[in-house]
């Protein structure tokens, strides 16, 4: 069978995985090119067969090419979207598709007529503990889900300058969780109450952002999501759900460093949770590229798609305006109901 | 030395239970009187010493009797604070002191310009593992605490009488939580955002009630609690705090039936929680008494007074309120800021 | 209904726990006597209806007495249990029945053949978690029970002066475990190997005991037990079961002092389990006498008697022996066997 | 830098195990050659730089290869690792050496004169959480390590034939725990005692061996391990430690397959352990290449070599000794006491 070409855009962090998680687990995958404008040339040399190039508009429009792989920073992503769609390749795209709410309906909406297949990375929905729960939960375990509580508390601050231009906590931490609460439940959000405070270091407030929220989404239904974030746990990296249904309740804890128990004359002793995205959410950058190639070869729907990345970030838009307004927002407020394609 | 005199007014469960620990645990305190319209009549022939009445305003009136115990319907609250506080004993009564905001304003002030000490039992703060994460939270184990997670769901609906005269889901159930949001975080809630559904039985919402809640606190200094309630949790009684500070965070955890844990060919299974209130709280019903009786000899402040009782009643209608208009209410609005007595 | 009259041989610390239980707990059960060398004489103040003597033997004879509880020190256990066998009294008595396994048998033989009903107070028999064990193991959860596994660690070493009269770690301490041995399998042993050594503490040597040891119980059907001991775990008194079946297994876990979990920087952090006998079986004592007087009233057989204190005492001996031979000792070995009533 | 060039011998199981971590994780690490009777012929379409070959002593043989992996079946373990040392080669091998113990001491003997590094394949030694274990308890950790107790249950049987070719539970399976042991205690063994049975299924006593063991590990000072063995445990793998110090204990606990937990009106349930060998030690055999490459680059001693092989299979059968004779073994004793170097 011939291989699937694909280029990879971007060779940072999430690009060096996304690369390395192919060459190892799919080899009817083909990385075709590579386009980043500062990558290492020692590459070049190793994988003399990969087209590398700095200019990834280029890359995009190569007619070998079939699909591409968005792993630039956040500023780039529409325009390559853009470029994508208009060459017929299928896409993944690190989220968000956009920080301008207007800018990512237009592009879901021009992802949704065109004839390609579009999936958005919300990592979270592919780590294989959330993903066991979101299948225990359709299988009816818990019967009627009617509660979501979302614990997300990152091990630390980003940089400030990655916070100056993130869109602040909402758009860029908060938004893995409003998405996970419209996966695990399935259901949309209608009415969004958030409050933010500056409680971790005072130059997150000096940059304008917050660094600790809680959100209340309300679904149609009347049900809802709660929702607690920090840009900072003092134990490390805080990743846990808890799902309550008519019949019972699942939760999902953190995965630990080790299994290893200590007891002592002061206590018994668990490992700390895994701290590093990058280790806490391996499987979930593999998982991905597992869904992603499948859906395209058989020519399944993708896993997340420009909806689910246009919703999550009505939805962070609606928490912004709550959280500044002191108000419950609804998402069919105009500032945040722009048009989008169903 | 000689004995405390109290009388106890109410036989029910509760009272049973506090004539019981007391009878037991306190050879210094002396019951000397009960009050029940329908008292065991076993029990004057057992307790010969002890005065039994059916009118509770006569037995308050003593001359003998130090202090009271007011165990008696909800209903009668009000009347029997009043009585105890002008004839001048001390008086531990179960919560609520009166449904009324206004009359619980009152009673408050009234408790507070007397020379008589007044206790509310709020059970769950008396409960040894919420008693711990108190002290711990108080030694700075966790830093300057941020957050507190209350979860709290009841094993099983109550009988429909009761929730008809309850006041509600806020009024007669999430107020515990309420008040251990501010035991807890010993702050005072600036404003309430509550939404409530009817999922468990219809026939709770054909009462005009709603069995499933969730209530975000936010405290004077921006702050906050977030507390979800269900009248009934498939899997038992669901009675857990989890609180965040800058330093780490406190989880308390429930207690199960037995610390069993069976393996077999379909997964590791523990007991469910103690899931009668009773049993869970058994431990608290004891404390109060012995914090009350100490309060009483040592001349101490009570651990929870009429102050605690009217904030938290008042925390509970400013809930009710948002949840009617879907808005966050603040406790200085007009409708929920009864006068009391600091 | 006519109370039960007792007598109460002996007011040390488990002689009060079983006087506060019956007071409290076992209304009708009428402590009539109690006998002590040098009692509390504020207990003759406060309990006038109790006859309170120095002399055992003397309070034993009282014809009103029809049951006995023998709380004494070790040394004058078997005087006693003879001058109640003799006084036709029934008896309840503390483990052991004597430190000889020849006037164990004896006492076991005239218990057996007296029409009288004797309970030995082997207290981990009645803990609510073990007894939870034997039940799921009797119901059939795991299948047909294949092996025991007994963690029995204390918390500190007891006074040299105790270890120097107490028959040493397996004929004081062990013992506990190999009658939880006997009654979880439900199986005689054939055969014992045992190992000790002197690690905790050299004073506990140079008094000719070892504090640590390991024990393998051999049934007569080859499955086995395996049992480790130290006389001081560093992190408390560590009391655990795993019970393997041919369908699953169960594990009963350490009762913790609270259901508190503290994350911090370093850790996630349980408290140490219950460390004081006496706090961790609390239960064990009320339930040992809910069933030595259920026993009674209603003529059932009492659930640890004196072929349950001679058998776990003769594995007590052979492992001694085993310890000392280097050599595996089987039951029927001769050092061990003496006759016994069956 | 030069690659090192490697020849895989054996392309079962665990061999395609390593090839493809040796594929994915280690760049500086080159398969020279492969040699397997039957391998894939679709292998040397895709690696047509790789020798392939049917004759692993041929493989051996060639100038390139500067060190073998064995991973063949055990029969031919013992002429493989003498050809590998004959030509000069560093060898890893899966263990065992050799069914017979005094080959086995012939090879260990022969390895350690020869300029050659040596590793065994002992997996569960490269367990992140028991090499973390390891790590803790060098670091004293828990004081003075005094005991450790090790449960190794197996899923489910092997094939009826290969346990019939394997040497014996003793031989194939608890030799990993016997290693194991070893390894924690930092100590050897001086005297064994075990017991074995057949409760499983009646044919793997049929067919001559045990299917269920206890086994007593005494080290020369006295302290000691306990081990028990399963070849099925109905809740799948249960691979766990404990090992006790004078200042504390840890455990080693299972990976469970998920970390959801469920709740419902039955219990709280967890995910069963992982019960796939391959997976449950996965990372294990990556460490095992990461440790063996590192020892050849750096020149280290190798984690595990042939002087353990040795003992573990002299425990091995001592145990076997032991449970056929009914007492426990010296491995002074001469039956076990095969001359090996030191």
């Amino acid at each position: 069978m011939k291989p699937l070409n694909i280029a990879l855009l971007g060779m940072g962090r999430i690009g060096k995985i996304h690369f390395k998680n192919i060459q190892q687990h799919f080899p009817e995958v083909n990385i075709f090119a590579v386009a980043d404008p500062i990558y290492d040339p020692s590459l070049t040399e190793k994988y003399k067969k990969i087209v590398f190039s700095r200019n990834a508009q280029e890359v995009i429009a190569l007619p070998d090419v079939e699909a591409i792989l968005i792993c630039t920073p956040t500023s780039s992503h529409a325009e390559l979207i853009e470029k994508g769609i208009r060459s017929g390749k299928h896409i993944f795209c690190e989220k968000p598709m956009d920080l301008s709410l207007e800018r990512t309906a237009a592009l879901q909406a021009m992802a949704a007529q065109a004839g390609i297949k579009f999936m958005l990375g919300f990592n979270r929905r592919f780590d294989p503990d959330f993903m066991q729960a979101f299948k225990s939960v359709r299988a009816g375990v818990i019967g009627d889900v009617q509660i979501v509580k979302i614990t997300s508390r990152d091990p630390g601050l980003p940089p400030l300058d990655y916070i100056k231009n993130s869109g602040g906590l909402f758009l860029d931490m908060a938004i893995h969780d409003f998405d996970m609460a419209r996966y695990i439940m399935a259901k949309e959000v209608a009415e969004v109450f958030a409050k933010g405070l500056n409680l971790v270091d005072r130059a997150v407030g000096e940059a304008g952002d917050i660094d600790t929220a809680v959100t209340t989404l309300i679904f149609e239904d009347g049900t809802y999501a709660v929702i607690d974030n920090s840009r900072k746990a003092a134990y490390g990296y805080d990743q846990r759900l808890e799902i309550f249904g008519n019949k019972g309740m699942i939760k999902v804890e953190n995965n630990l460093h080790n299994r290893n128990i200590i007891y002592d004359e002061n206590g018994i002793h668990h490992a700390l949770p895994l701290d590093f995205f990058m280790d806490r959410y391996a499987n979930s950058y593999l998982n991905e590229m597992k869904l992603f190639f499948e859906a395209l070869k058989y020519d399944k729907p993708m896993p997340a798609g420009g909806a689910d990345g246009f919703k999550a970030m009505q939805i962070a838009y609606a928490a912004k305006l709550s959280m500044q307004s002191g108000l419950p927002v609804k998402l069919s407020d105009p500032a945040v109901n722009v048009n989008q394609v169903p």
